[in-house]
């Protein structure tokens, strides 16, 4: 596998588990300038997202705003007409939507948001570029029924499926209902962001068919979690409606599953330094779709 | 289904979802003397555990025994001659042990444990009888792949399955490991011992055989539990390992999966007043086997 020789984050090569070190900065706007202020965060703000990979922003959009888009979210996840399309992702053992990706394009309030500068000034700060929409995606976590996620980085997928070439590429969570520690909430590995997991496997055709209802390749072994997690511990990402969680694409995260009767939906932009398109996949399968990872049509964002 | 007609607590009887009243006490010493002090319990905590059902008390088991007790039940998890007992119930996916039925039986540690006054003195000040043996359990959930158990009141279960007349009966964890947050702690329902829910369905034939391994039937409905939690929310109960949580049969509980490293044990002791001794099943069928619900070999435990 030649792709994999010379890749500094090989991953699935059907080699056996590794840790590599990180070889691209986190904050890529220069340090000396961050005591400054001038910018949408405090050195305070920058200097833990460069320790931790994740900042939390309480509050970030407002209530009344918050209300309009878990409405939109109702509205999309009821119909029909989106339903069929190969943007909703269903839940694997019931017709419940568990993400519909692209969900800027069926509604306007999304849309907007994505533009908003409240998110994309934190996020063109920190990667110190122009920034293009590399994903979009509602997602839907019931109450009663919500199915975990297991331990990932989102940037070993989108190196390895999509060919994204460095770890320039922050996600964005918007939440739009409350996030407690009950009920399945975001929980990362502060730290986890400066080392990249090789995972073992191949990657079969067509994986994203299944990999977005449930992933089973390019999941981290268990050694390897333990580890980061006794260097670091877990941090449960609790917070209201309304609040904006930044963090790394290369950051470990996961989520359990959700009894409650509390729904946890979140808004979930990607985005990617100008700098930073996608190439071949390094796994050399066809790239997935479009509406998962954008390669042709870029829409720049801010 | 004549058993259901004279019932107090009719459960799976083929009826809709419906909330009953509680007729049972839940605290059986007279409430005239809970001021007293005399007993294990302190006035304030008698009245926390009528009023929400539950009571942890911390640290009540040293560092020194948890880690006796820890190390027991690696060693019986570990043994090949229990691994074939039908008392050993392995999880639905995998050969990992879930949970060890009657495991005083095969460690002198958990058998002292299941008689410590420190237990059964707040046991039986609560219940005002004397005690024995309903249930011993040893549960499980590993790190990493820990499965969730969905809501469920013990009670309804032991009520039509074992034929337990009465909400005279108290369960009793014992945490041998640390239980935070993040790795699928018990999860309760304050208050929600004072209604019975009554469940939808008819139970089949040898239940136990596939709902030790995941609870398909006695499940309340969705729209109950959420007017439960409504009400009076939800408590996690986190905790060091040493912790004991006493909680009254018929409270709502769960929890949801543990995806973390840190696995979660705990030993689990039912206490059951001698005067609220088990009946033919209330579902009509063969009562379940003895080391699931003890009716014949009755153990006095305080």
């Amino acid at each position: 596998m030649d792709s994999c020789m010379f890749d500094s984050y090989p991953s699935r090569c059907g080699n056996t588990a590794q840790i590599f070190p990180r070889t691209d900065p986190v904050v890529y706007s220069p340090e000396d300038e961050w005591f400054k202020g001038d910018g949408p965060l405090t050195e305070k703000e920058i200097r833990f997202f460069d320790k931790n990979g994740f900042l939390q922003l309480e509050a970030l959009i407002s209530d009344d705003e918050v209300k309009m888009l878990a409405s939109e979210a109702d509205k999309l996840r009821n119909d029909p007409l989106l339903l069929s399309r190969e943007e909703t992702i269903l839940e694997r053992s019931s017709r419940e939507v568990r993400s519909i990706f692209d969900a800027h394009h069926f509604s306007t309030g999304f849309n907007t948001l994505l533009r908003d500068p409240r998110i994309t000034n934190v996020v063109s700060y920190l990667l110190a570029d122009k920034l293009y929409l590399h994903q979009a995606r509602l997602n839907y976590k019931p109450g009663f029924q919500g199915k975990e996620f297991y331990w990932h980085s989102d940037f070993e997928t989108w190196h390895v499926e999509d060919g994204m070439p460095q770890m320039r590429a922050i996600s964005v969570s918007i939440s739009i209902t409350d996030n407690y520690t009950c009920n399945g909430p975001v929980m990362v590995i502060p730290g986890s962001h400066r080392r990249f997991l090789s995972c073992t496997g191949l990657t079969p055709e067509e994986n994203y068919k299944s990999s977005l209802r449930e992933q089973r390749y390019g999941v981290p072994d268990e050694d390897s979690i333990r580890s980061m997690v006794d260097a670091n511990g877990i941090a449960e990402i609790a917070g209201k409606a309304g609040s904006v969680l930044f963090f790394d694409s290369n950051l470990l995260h996961g989520s359990a599953s959700n009894i409650t009767p509390y729904a946890r939906h979140n808004l979930f932009f990607v985005y990617n330094a100008i700098t930073n398109q996608l190439r071949e996949p390094y796994c050399l399968q066809d790239p997935r779709p479009e509406y998962i990872a954008h390669r042709k049509n870029i829409e720049l964002v801010g």
